[in-house]
């Protein structure tokens, strides 16, 4: 068996400028970094805006689970299968955040014989987006600090500054810091620290803006904390939105690459999935849609999480109408979720996929709620039995759902044409009438129990005293309007990761709410989350290395 | 009169792969960043090794002053005229640093009708060389606190981490920091702080690196402080040598831009010109060298310091022979030199003039000791009069060289050409026999006294005890046998920045060493030296913008 990052450098790949030629683009409407990568000039995103859109089709997936389900795997395979079936197809998906690249290890996008490349380039610093954003949001920090040092006209509170730091790489040393140390000349001191890039609100916002106005009203609109009469002070006060936005000029056009088979692919933005909305930029789907018949994206973690964002946030913000949703299963992870031990999964168990589909039941009648039909993927693994695969099958079929083998990780697109069908065919009989799940105009409180009641099956949501008095203060300021982000684990629809399949009955503590102003939408976390990752005891970085010009140890 | 922003916007850019074709490049040997910016693959720099190379001149200047010089605008239209009059030639510069431009404003490489293009990128992210200078420098970062963090195998002092992080932006309150606080899983707490990201010695590594190979070498040669027992630690000891050659390898690619008159112009690298040696890359100045017939470059500061660290570090590692100096000087910085207050530089005052041209005769002087041959550029301003411009030929032809009026600024290459055969004739003569200051085994406390009493003409050099013991444990552990790089004050040839002209019978005192091993220098401080500025009251960020898609405020 080839590794994937084999397969990788075997790719025949064509000039980006080819790829290009495929969505109608000229030579000139793209703005090469090396040949086998491009971004899309705003001059041309501009041209595109009057366009009709082709067929948004998103990819979201059951609850994570170790054995893992291959989402990523199978948007590509799938945008490979609709190009093999004569569709007029680009994929969308986010860009890999560099620095844990350095801690555990890179990987492909997609995997076996579904992937985008070129891989190395897509893991290290591939177009500067990330670059871009952390000069931007540091840019705003050092400014917060300099407002203070020159006499803090603004009467910021320098105990209640939130915004803190990024850089892109796992540092735990930075998390918790105190600056300004060392006299006068360096300012005042007080305690920060870092998060990772990916964490920051300017990727949050440079995934849902609409253009390079709508870039700079969000970076404006951020809040960096609270004056010493607790109201709240903005980027825009501080006078940063306008250079922050020239760092982002660039960034703001989408990257093109290709997948092994020469699809166009798009790959823009990294947010993450729990603290923000976790999906590649609204820039690159609209621009997607506006180039092709059929658009393939995905959200991050599982369809309760990741599919609920992009509906509630993406979908809502960019006024995108997804066609048809493909939920990916895999015969080992609904067996582990029916139970069954990681070691265990390449063991026929059919009464344990029956009981672990349970969770892919919940995710199904889930997505209906937002009006868009669906169809399983089952993303074929050689131990799957056919045995499994009928019994997956049949359950979906109770469940109103068409569950379709793929095998586009060993065969490529070909190896899900037949999904290419599934969903053409619930495309074509146009069925979709998507509907977010809750009003823009609900409370805040109020929309946070339709998630965590809808969508997670929660008996009931805990608002600690001082969350309901943060979320009405938020109200009072006019940020009511927002639509919720909430951070859980992604391992269970409860709060406890430990609880697989379909649990009932149990409460969703809100333990604490942030307010993303630029990016529009409150976040609220039911546990505790990691915005700046460590590095293990032995990184990757001790092992990659360069031999004889290829990087090895990335992968 | 248009501003330099003004002129480069209506640059008439050529294709870059048509700039690569002037130098024989094929599209192939080109990794394009858009259309006008690209790097020369690593590949076609492993085809170019046994090349022969050109002619190389080095353009530096008298001692700053407030006026100005315009080094870099000499540069440029030097490299410009040489064109004109036939020959192939490429400029070679440092790229700029983000950071600084939003703080007091960015600048032309260049200025007038010599100048480099694109500004607006060159003055932003470029090709993102400084972010992967940043990534690679905060990775080893990381990976010292997460080796303390996971046991401390090395026995790493916490106490003697020299190593910090660097950030492209001005921010005082990162310029001391205790880092490591909340509590054990976020390490171990202590002092440090950031520099800016020109102020990293891997970016000095980048400059001085040959290859690939050696730029891996050298940064595993990087001392990050001290064991518990005092034994230096190194990169390569915690593993992270090859991973920051990883981030870098990219970076190490010079990039290729062009002059308003198409002349290619490598910019790359960017180090700073006290702690470091203040030259654009050694790769992309033997590039140009093994590309074309004639290559202009520059020193950081005036010639006591640049042209020094140019010939006693660059030469002397990459074994170049320049084969003509030019130094710059203008009416208006020898007359401030004469003691004529800023406001009265447009008055004519033939005595003044002579009294400073004290300044650019020990420059002359200076020069000679190492064996090449010099010219002087007049940088012509429309306020110089002809007694002025007469006494000034006069002073020079005095000491034995040629002074040549140049109006490149005003006119571009055709404005130089006059200088442009005078460094033809300097060249054709072939009388460049050139030779570094000191031997390379001589000890470094004597490297030091030579630069100081030679160059600056200093009577004495004070070495604090601590010092000279740190210099002999420096020799003992097999750094003897670098070169040194000593930060002084670029205004006088003292360590005074007020004692203009040329001072005689002063002391220059050694306050610190630092170590530099990766790029294979020890530093000697003669001044405190501000490794991370900060940002004004009113930072030109605040104005930045962009309006209609052009860049506002920056410039």
């Amino acid at each position: 068996m080839k590794t994937d990052i084999e397969i990788a450098r075997e790719a025949k790949m064509l000039p980006i400028t080819e790829i290009g030629a495929k969505l109608g683009l000229l030579p000139e409407d793209l703005l090469p970094y090396g040949h086998d990568k491009a971004k899309v000039t705003h001059a041309k995103l501009a041209d595109l805006a009057d366009r009709p859109t082709g067929n948004l089709i998103l990819v979201t997936a059951i609850s994570p689970t170790p054995p893992g389900e291959g989402k990523t795997t199978t948007t590509v395979g799938l945008a490979d299968a609709l190009s093999r079936i004569g569709k007029q197809v680009s994929v969308c998906i986010r860009e890999a955040s560099l620095g844990p690249n350095f801690g555990m290890k890179g990987g492909a996008a997609g995997g076996g014989m579904a992937q985008i490349v070129p891989m190395e380039d897509m893991n290290l610093h591939f177009t500067g987006d990330f670059h871009a954003v952390t000069s931007a949001h540091n840019l705003l920090a050092a400014m917060i600090d300099n407002h203070l040092h020159w006499g803090n006209v603004l009467r910021i509170d320098p105990r209640r500054v939130s915004w803190r730091r990024v850089m892109d790489v796992n540092d735990r040393a930075l998390r918790d810091a105190i600056i300004g140390l060392g006299g006068t000349k360096n300012g005042h001191s007080r305690e920060t620290g870092f998060d990772i890039t990916a964490a920051s609100e300017v990727m949050a916002i440079l995934c849902l803006a609409s253009d390079l106005d709508d870039l700079e009203a969000r970076l404006g609109r951020i809040v960096i904390g609270e004056s010493f009469n607790r109201d709240p002070v903005t980027a825009a006060q501080l006078g940063a939105a306008g250079a922050m936005t020239v760092l982002l000029k660039d960034a703001l056009q989408p990257n093109l690459v290709q997948t092994l088979e020469n699809t166009p692919a798009f790959v823009h933005g990294g947010p993450f999935a729990n603290i923000a909305h976790g999906c590649n930029t609204l820039v690159a789907t609209r621009a997607a849609m506006q180039l092709s018949d059929y658009v393939v994206t995905e959200a991050g973690f599982g369809a309760d999480l990741g599919a609920e964002k992009f509906f509630d946030i993406v979908c809502r913000v960019g006024e995108l109408e997804p066609a048809a949703v493909v939920l990916v299963a895999t015969v080992r992870a609904l067996k582990y979720n029916g139970g069954v031990a990681v070691d265990d999964l390449s063991v026929e168990n059919v009464p344990a996929l029956v009981a672990g589909c349970a969770n892919l039941g919940r995710h199904i009648e889930n997505l209906r709620r937002f009006g868009v039909p669906v169809v399983v993927a089952i993303n074929h693994f050689t131990a799957d039995t056919e045995d499994e695969i009928h019994a997956l099958q049949s359950y979906c079929a109770r469940h109103g759902a068409k569950a379709v083998v793929s095998k586009h990780w060993a065969e490529g697109g070909a190896g899900a044409e037949e999904l290419g069908r599934a969903v053409v065919d619930l495309v074509e009989a146009g069925d979709a009438e998507f509907e977010v799940l809750y009003p823009t105009d609900a409370p805040l409180t109020e929309k946070i129990e339709t998630v965590a009641k809808k969508i997670y099956h929660a008996e009931s949501v805990y608002f600690p005293t001082a969350v309901r008095n943060q979320l009405a203060a938020w109200e009072e300021s006019g940020f009511g309007h927002f639509p919720v982000c909430l951070a859980k684990t992604q391992y269970s629809f409860s709060a406890d990761p430990k609880a697989l399949g379909a649990p009932e009955g149990f409460e969703i503590p809100i333990r604490e709410v942030r307010l993303s102003a630029g990016a529009g939408f409150v976040v609220a976390l039911v546990g505790e989350i990691m915005t700046m990752p460590g590095l293990p005891r032995h990184p990757a970085a001790e092992r990659i290395r360069l031999d004889d010009g290829d990087v090895v140890g990335l992968f």
